[in-house]
């Protein structure tokens, strides 16, 4: 995990950033997009707001003299490691707690400040509602937020201005529940080992494996269906579906 | 207006579709499309399932001794006119009555077709909801229902099956009214100087000039909005707006 | 119950006009509406698309030898009696049938020389959406497309067009279901007992009578709530709630 | 596959019945239910309008000679076995065609005859809304329809009415496009084998076997997440979602 | 109103939690609920957040010589003779302020220990959206984090973690702007003279007793409809409905 | 630019009052209803929560030696002068901040001071949803909630409280993007220039005249078509939308 190489990456090539609640949120969601923007050479930096700590290591819990420090540090080991499987460029935890994640006025300057250096050509994020995880939604909000300050002249002034990146919001778990609907599919069959191993460094979710496993197949299934079917699809294994927050600007339909 | 020339597009490049409810709509919801994919060699074809005659041809009605033929001839007449400023490869007229348009079974079967002829890159109709004109959801449906019909392998069997293409949907007038929302905008400024000369061609409608001039600007700024805005964000003059009915498949995001 | 007087209307005052699927639906849903208008010296017209014999005819049906022109004709004689107390100017019966409602192109057009020759100020009919009675629906969409049709210049030529009338669409059983919500709420407290009245003449639907009493009071405590509230609202006691289908357009906020 | 046992059914137990547009949906989309109340003892009726003979047989018709009877023959094989390995009562072809399948007025009555002798205490059909099937949303429409006609008095005056049934719509394909949402998972572990075996009985779908199994897989988490998650949850292993069209009435929350 | 009796409810019985922006919410909108559960043995709990003291009080107000304190006193006596009424196992009053309400952390972690306590088999809270009243909405997102917390293995280790209640939200005043839709009728019939009882506590808001009757008759109505209809509904005269958030889970449709 | 004159206000007609997140943001989007209501005698008030000090002023601060204060002064001065051309009886100056606008408990304790002050026959703020700008959805939550607690008694008991008035949401920038739909054109031909000359007051967003003289000119086709059509629509030039939250109560349809 080297450290953050903006200067370089605004000369060699393009940049993505991902905005995550807790620390294995992006391996689940957006494991497929990180792998396969970083093999084509996207510096793809990920921000974990907390650890999951509280609400997302009932595993470790249930060991013995298990403390809030240790839950952490393992967390933090796993997402390390899955980061690193997956190509990250950068991973930074903010430590902002979790159940419930609070992002306070100086976390969202720092969000900031990342996202000008990042640069990023787009970013990822969690759906918009979300009953079972409150603090998906404030990820998100986070993430629409800090995008809407970077825009801003008159914050810090002198330092370069964000663009216009597309937020999208990556899968969440019971789509349905939480108002999401995917208005991209991208393929992942080529990247498919790599997220699945690092799908295998969250050893504190091993039940989910399964689960990941089954839904890239399916978007694939998806991906097929909707780029050509029994005509001609692409023969996509693996997929990720995502939302876009912003509408898209094209010079060709 | 030549002959329609599939056999060359599959050769030579790519096809897409309009289908419109009346003889102006595609002047005016998607011109600049048109006009932007003929010049990047597409075969663009419009099929307009009735000619507006009864109720969008107010001008002509108020002259005096007009009957319904010569209404349907000079709306005709515009829209090839129209469509050859616009660069259409083929235009069809299917005659099918206005207020209300009524899709028939045979006139379906004509739409698959010409739709599995064309197989077309992407399909461009109205939007699904609209109170104030039920010939544009009718001709949304058709759209929808023929793009199904051509997929289906046992429809004509033997013949080339369609495959998934996108269907968009172009801007309605009044947009909120017709819960229409655009996640696409295209640049049209190369090819507005075409547009503004095919939007004349709709002699009886000469109030709507200014109207679209106006909304083809507006659309530029929330191109501008969308691809950078203040930082960076593309010099679009002019562009137009799509609603996309079935999610894209891509290869990176 | 004295015949059309449209030519009069237009000369001395406003009309408005009703579109109900079956008999009874009038009454329970806009007949305060109904009622007041007329005392205000609008002509209202009902147009009756169906008796509402099969479906809504649960008590008569009850009753040995029943026969359906029996019931069509208790039906249409307490529509009658309830139009007359409301004070309704000219009530026709279409006499489609029901469950299944069918508006044919005939009827459509019937529906449409009708519109014309009232010119109402307003329309009135259906909620969109109603999955426990599709008539409701179809009743709906006749009023839109009517609505279209008497608009278009082209249709019988040298009548008077229609303007852009509201519709407003009355209030269904079980409003959630239907996915309606008012945007109007209309003081009916001076004539709710002539509602109350149109009503009693629906002798085979008496289960119903409290239900609408009940509905009345309590949209007369939403009239309140939004006139002013505890600082000054309106002393409704009764009231009627609609949905517009179509913007207002005014000169005062 | 014996003949339709209504009067026993009315004594002995339940019935349920499900409206399949083409003849292999109630397998993929309902097999589990339809297996899990069988084994209660609920005759289940399946009615499929079309065989998808057209639509939904690609793989048959990339055979040499093969003919729309063949066609239809093997899929109402197909269905008729898969039916039989879910216990289904009774499996009736209402050959209505599909792309585009088409409910006329006979078939409405037919469709109604059969909801009053089965008395079903519940119906599934499919979602509201399908933009790549719209024969998926006739048969929805069919359904509520049907449904509204037997509740009529009215309608073949003597025959036993029907009540209240709840209409469920099973899943659909690409849930998220089809603007679907479960409220309800059934628990289908009991009974998956069944169901797996029922899949394999279409052969013409092979491709699809392996994403229904994953579907049920992940629908089995949604099941343990919502009946009581890392607290007691129910240990479901497969489960079928479905979205309910009418309130609940219950005596407990 | 005696204390708090969990342990002793985990042993023999079930409870339920209702949360109440204000002192009175609970008896109008699942004041039946509360009756009947409490009758079938639940221990049902009450928090309300606030009194109600300054948006909900005004006739104590139009008295001379009130303070805020005098009117809390007032709010909190009648909201315990109405619990007491209920049947309430236990009413606490949070007094967190109103108009506006806050949920600091600090009574967040309170509502957390308190759901522990209760483990109720479902939850009562508001609207989603109330433009009327944004303390509703508050209340309702303190339950939807209160519940995610009260999960986490993490929050305060070694505690009974709370598994997965439905959470219901009880009807709002003008369910149509609230945009509340009920999936879920509650018989109350065999309580509702308690819960009138209860209702008619609330001395200073007089003018909702007939609103509250109003609506419970014709809830009753919705019920029977739902239940069965003309043929064999339930003869409910007094419901409640209520939204569910989650899906549920079931082993018979 | 004179002293509020509320109690004048009182005696001699009506008032509204516009809550703008930043200080351009009521010249755009209500500057018409502004001047048409000032015509009218209604004392308009204008509340700028911040100046846009950070997110609005970008030809600002591309110039050297640019400071905050001096932005301020720049966007206020500016603001002042379009307040005046509009008529605006009053404007304040918050000064809340920008990117992000935080309304804290005391500034909330202003705003109610000055709506009950004004007691508004009206009130116009932003769009619900703004995935762009998180300031206009965080303005209209502060005016939501500072009217109804402007409607509590026993917020600062003795005052007049505040009556029902409506709150018109004014247009968005991308009005789809933010979920805005309007339900009311109010023509505002007869104030145009004046409204034009305030839009020409804000010297640093000279790039959005065209745009708002586009978007007035084509509402005021909405107007017309809304307002009767080619059947005798009022032959406004030029108006401005606006999406209600709350019901209309009224004696006529």
């Amino acid at each position: 995990m080297h450290e953050y190489a903006c200067a370089e990456n605004e000369m060699s090539g393009k940049t993505a950033l991902v905005i995550s609640a807790h620390a294995a949120d992006f391996v689940w969601r957006c494991g497929g997009a990180i792998a396969l923007h970083a093999e084509k050479n996207y510096a793809v930096s990920v921000v974990c707001l907390s650890y999951g700590e509280r609400g997302e290591s009932a595993k470790l819990w249930k060991q013995d003299g298990m403390t809030l420090d240790r839950v952490k540090s393992a967390r933090r080991a796993e997402a390390e490691r899955a980061a690193a499987v997956l190509g990250v460029a950068e991973i930074e935890f903010f430590d902002l707690g979790d159940y419930p994640l609070v992002v306070d006025r100086k976390s969202m300057e720092r969000l900031v400040e990342l996202i000008r250096k990042a640069q990023p050509a787009f970013m990822l994020s969690h759906s918009r509602w979300d009953p079972y995880n409150t603090d998906h939604m404030r990820a998100t909000s986070a993430a629409i937020e800090a995008r809407m300050i970077a825009q801003a002249w008159g914050h810090n002034p002198g330092e370069k201005i964000l663009g216009a990146p597309q937020l999208y919001l990556f899968e969440p778990h019971q789509t349905e529940q939480m108002e999401w609907k995917p208005d991209v599919f991208l393929d992942i069959s080529s990247v498919w080992e790599r997220k699945l191993a690092a799908i295998r460094c969250m050893e504190g979710q091993e039940h989910l494996w399964a689960y990941y496993s089954n839904l890239a197949e399916n978007r694939g299934n998806h991906f097929r269906r909707n780029s050509g079917g029994q005509a001609g699809g692409r023969n996509s294994t693996h997929a990720e579906g995502f939302q876009s927050v912003y509408p898209r600007t094209v010079d060709e339909l």
